[in-house]
């Protein structure tokens, strides 16, 4: 393991909470803590056991109380960090929390940058780079779903498959460099066929996982959609059915900001971050306020389009103008209103996909169970189980696209067999990208970016 | 010990950060967690030692995995709530954590209510009440100070003067009770005197308490100061003068919300809350805009008015009203722009008390320090110490102020020396009344009402 100082940061939230936690983290975590620690049964911290806690108080350098804190001390590896690790669970209020920390940096500790704590279990060797990824993924999580796609990753779930595509890569490479160094004609051509059989395999999973990316993208940072359609044709009446059962699920747990929730809608797991929800709940009158060019743009940025249309009226040209703009992108089109009497020439819907039309009469809430059907069908095959493998993340994306590439053109080479030995080279190219996920093959500047972007305290 | 159901809830803040804890409270708490707990070491909770901790999962009736925890045990009633208390360290965000949260409500656990901990901390005879009001107050403390007085109450520091004072009532009673019972007229005389010199004392003891009254809600809730003056007297430069060092002493630890905290200003541990500040600093124009009669009202309200008048000019008509007004008010008068040409007539302020106008350059900060040792010469006598005991909480207050009353009532008496049995109802009522300071003698619906007010978690 290697040498760091020691650094501390609130680990919790910070508010006007019951309790906060400080922690501590490095070689002298025990050592700082016990200088402004005084606990109750008089021992110094400095005996105590991994993975036990000790009642007493924080005090300055005059011995005047702090505060009122247990203490939990967890020894390295196994800890976070996989350093020694001290915890101190103090009183949750800002001026006094401050004050805590405070003492622990004039004891000798200074403040964790952020995502520090991650970054050490990671420079430790406790965790590799996609573990360390899905800790954020895991805080910022949007529903349940997510969350557990998020451990399943921070499990290690994605580098276990990862690891075994690098070995299978790096058996191939092998066997190309002993061909090449012993080089005897017939053993080459063989040894090129099994080569490309092996990369084919691996390319398929490589492929499978790519596929995996645009569902794991969802899961992880949900689905774009924007709801289009007249003033009055029941745009917040549909919004509002949606949100109810979101919020019959959220606000059975008090404390919890409804606003941060109400920015995505949970359907069976997956978050629907509706675009300009604020915007559609303060008027009816999206389309009228905004034309038809501003609607345009809205579609642009989104995943989905849900555009409701007045079934009991004629469409007149902004309809069919939106109609004729949302045909290459994914939509839904909900035909409202089917309740009342009077109708549309449904002739005129001939260039949409019938099964991406819904009727409804969002008044009863009558139709929404085929929406969010639709909305899953459409962007997820067959079920979704946080067991399965997705990509959820960017970075690790496009490392795959890379190593896709490059096994690509190690098959093209070996099939045209001759120069093997060009192939070995795009082989470890691809072995390198596929390390990028891991962090193994990644620079230290692109790890600290990577790192930087954690909030303070993780 | 009384029994109650097992109760849980998220005692940190709830937001994106990288911890939470929550905290389950009653006999079943081992059990209950045990049911959805899966220890890395495979042991069950029930064998658990108390101050130890255990590394596993949160996992739901399927197995599946809801989220990698840390979980800590304290055997009541060496625990916050006195009861069998399990702490479970979760992932940080709102999801996750009310995942885990749900988790333990499907094992039997029930919500707990605001407060609901720390009343059980009371009902279990841990903590009186004076002590689990101050859990709150350090809570919610302003400033280093406010935090240290809040902890010495919680410590129990009121509650020990509080019960010495009740105790010595208790012998005064028993002294008259026996008397009365034995009657003989030389004895009661002498009863009735040394029960005067008695309650003397305790009345004594009573007024330098409510004296402390004043000063400890300052310390509590902070100084409510207007700065009234013309537009572009100096008025913004003077709040950011004071606001540095509080933003000095605060943005040393990140994280922290400026907002919270600015808006008191920290002098010496005195926390200062300027009304209106917002209006202040978005517009130097505060008299010009608002008019003397707005003004007038933030006059009412405040503590503390700081007039700023601008020395090279002459007073003018609504200067003068101000003044006039603000003479029988807490007023400091800063004579601002010392250092231009020009000056005003102060034999015009001759209704003002000389020690408390100074002469400022808030340009150069010049001032700034007499300004705050007014202040503080104004509302605290001599060094303010959080190892004094001050009444800081109004029920406080009062229930002392009815004490008083009564304790005099019997005082009177005692001194017409007959019926001094009279007196003894007085001094139950006086005994009762200082009990409820502790909460031994107020009812149950005054207590849970107390409670009520406490935030979730705590």
């Amino acid at each position: 393991m290697k040498e760091f100082d020691t650094i501390a940061a609130v680990a919790t939230s910070i508010g006007e909470a019951g309790v906060s936690i400080i922690r501590v983290s490095g070689d002298k975590a025990r050592e700082i803590v016990d200088k402004i620690f005084v606990a109750k049964n008089g021992k110094s911290l400095m005996d105590m056991k991994t993975y036990t806690m000790r009642y007493g108080h924080i005090i300055d350098e005059n011995k005047n109380l702090i505060d009122e804190v247990i203490v939990s001390f967890m020894k390295g590896p196994r800890s976070f960090t996989a350093e020694d690790t001290v915890e101190i669970n103090c009183h949750g209020g800002l001026v006094v929390t401050n004050s805590v920390l405070k003492s622990v940096f004039k004891a000798g500790a200074r403040l964790a940058e952020p995502g520090e704590f991650t970054k050490r279990a990671f420079l430790n060797g406790r965790i590799d780079l996609s573990q360390a990824e899905a800790v954020i993924d895991i805080i910022n999580a949007k529903t349940e779903l997510s969350a557990k796609s998020a451990l399943m990753q921070s499990k290690g779930k994605i580098s276990i498959e990862i690891n075994e595509l690098r070995g299978k890569l790096l058996g191939v490479i092998a066997h190309i460099e002993a061909t090449v160094d012993y080089p005897e004609d017939d053993l080459e051509e063989v040894t090129a066929e099994n080569g490309v059989i092996e990369l084919k395999a691996v390319l398929n999973e490589v492929n499978r996982l790519l596929e995996s990316a645009e569902e794991g993208k969802i899961i992880r940072e949900g689905l774009k959609t924007v709801i289009v359609g007249k003033p009055n044709v029941g745009k917040s009446s549909l919004l509002n059915a949606l949100l109810m059962e979101t919020r019959a699920i959220v606000t059975d747990v008090p404390g919890t900001t409804r606003d941060v929730i109400e920015e995505y809608i949970n359907i069976d797991g997956i978050p629907i971050q509706i675009v300009d929800t604020a915007g559609i709940r303060e008027t009816e009158d999206i389309v009228e306020k905004i034309g038809v060019e501003k609607s345009k743009e809205k579609i642009e940025e989104a995943d989905l389009v849900i555009l409701m249309l007045d079934r009991s009226r004629q469409l007149d040209d902004e309809d069919k103008e939106i109609i004729e703009y949302i045909k290459d992108k994914k939509y839904v089109v909900l035909l409202n209103k089917c309740d009342l009497e009077g109708s549309m020439n449904e002739a005129e819907l001939k260039n949409l996909k019938p099964e991406s039309i819904i009727r409804t009469s969002a008044k009863n809430s009558d139709g929404l169970k085929e929406l969010k059907n639709l909305i899953k069908d459409m962007f997820f095959k067959g079920e979704v189980s946080a067991e399965d493998v997705y990509v959820t993340n960017n970075r690790h994306k496009e490392a795959l696209y890379n190593a896709k590439s490059n096994i690509e053109s190690a098959i093209d080479t070996l099939n045209m067999t001759f120069a093997i030995d060009l192939a070995s080279i795009d082989l470890r190219s691809a072995w390198t990208n596929l390390g990028q996920i891991t962090g193994e093959s990644l620079q230290e500047d692109i790890i600290d970016k990577i790192f930087a972007e954690f909030c303070l305290g993780k």
